[in-house]
């Protein structure tokens, strides 16, 4: 069951595991799972402010970029996973109440509400697969821990009452292959493209690259620099800025599978 | 004035050709016009239609991607554009009363609105650089016409009230050229990348390539084959369709032209 490591979940497909997680036995990271496929963040927001939002991501299509948005209170993502089911298909949840979090839970169903719209943000776990492809190790996957994340000082633009910095994900790169993934990754621009830095930690507002906002550490060897890639936590941030009465996104790392391809998201 | 062949428009600035427009001096399409900088198409609707139309968008990023938002009642594109004026920058404009056009001024001042908010969508004469660049033909501009626009058999996916076809623009490719045309294109997906058909126009429900929906037929010589993008007048099929009280938007062709180079729109 969850963590087995004997299980090789790259080849499931989205539906299997989005099933396994239905049933509550699967509660961890998706990174690595059902590989090609494309994977999703999710920010759950109530129809007062979807527009505030959904111009939010518009004007910061790096951090969110919209890979659906569900009618109010439907909680199927049409477009990319039909018949699937936003309120139970992803592994851990964040509930939110006037910006702050005040659950954790692994289903979302009796906090669901009429007025409720989803939206879903490209994750750069969808171009993992392309940088594994392309032989440029990728390590939270070898290390089987979760991306490290970090708030950053790079400010988003603001829409109505919509705020906040970026958020990004880091994976240490060995210099020589940073073109490389810098070019791959630029490919899929819905969900996150290019990096948006790549070294000095601090030049972006990061403290300490050991102590990550979100997710878990990771060891940057000799000869590699860390690669920052915009991540579509950037919403919960917002979250925290803005303060709405009430949201609901997935929990860090714990993403919604799509059935839609990474391919389906490169521009080649 | 206006269609002087003497004058290299290309090399202007787009905050000069912005303000020959403004002061009434070009009235015609803007393709060709300052070269390397990006263009817009223009859709403006009441504020109550824009969640549906920007979901709209969301739904249907190819033909419909969004470049910018402005504020309710405010006509200045901040993000594209900064101190531009969407009322008076555009050579012609479409204004539209329950999804028919009611006059075609070039300006639109007088029907300027607090709640109205404007949405700037990326235009396919920003990739035309990179076609010529490649020294592949854009045969539209060699001839001095407006590009050929027609209404598809592709149905967008609607969103609330917004619905309708897929229009797409064409240019006729040597077919030898066609990949290239498609990979340069391709790198632009915020200008509607690369290319939705190639051939024949019966297959997306186009009756006679030579009679266009919007802009002017060019001729398609021996060996080529007509190559068709998405198109930013798909909101005007939307507003036709969907019938909102009241819209704006450019006459096809005639585009604002943006501060944001089209290099600002590529993966690379």
């Amino acid at each position: 069951m969850a963590g087995d490591k004997m299980i090789d979940y790259a080849s499931y497909t989205p539906a299997e595991v989005r099933k396994l997680i239905r049933d509550g036995k699967w509660d961890r990271p998706t990174s690595g799972m059902c590989a090609g496929y494309a994977q999703a963040n999710l920010a759950v927001l109530p129809r007062d402010w979807a527009y505030d939002f959904l111009v939010f991501a518009q004007r910061n299509p790096k951090p969110c970029p919209i890979l659906d948005v569900t009618e109010p209170g439907d909680p199927e993502p049409r477009l990319i996973a039909p018949g699937a089911d936003i309120t139970t298909d992803i592994p851990r949840y964040r509930v939110w109440v006037d910006g702050k979090c005040v659950d954790e839970p692994t289903d979302v169903k009796k906090y669901w509400r009429d007025d409720l719209v989803g939206f879903l943000i490209g994750c750069s776990f969808s171009f993992e697969g392309a940088l594994i492809r392309a032989r440029i190790p990728v390590r939270h996957i070898d290390l089987d821990r979760n991306v490290p994340m970090y708030v950053t000082n790079i400010q988003c633009h603001p829409a109505g009452r919509v705020k906040g910095p970026m958020v990004v994900s880091m994976r240490p790169i060995p210099a020589s292959l940073v073109p490389k993934a810098a070019m791959c990754t630029g490919c899929y621009p819905s969900v996150h493209g290019a990096p948006v830095h790549v070294g000095d930690p601090a030049a972006i507002g990061i403290k300490d690259i050991d102590k990550p906002d979100f997710g878990e550490a990771v060891p940057i060897y000799e000869g590699e620099y860390p690669v920052f890639w915009a991540c579509g936590v950037t919403p919960q941030a917002a979250i925290m800025a803005a303060k709405p009465e009430f949201a609901i996104t997935h929990a860090p790392g714990h993403m919604f599978i799509a059935d839609k391809t990474d391919v389906d998201y490169s521009v080649f």
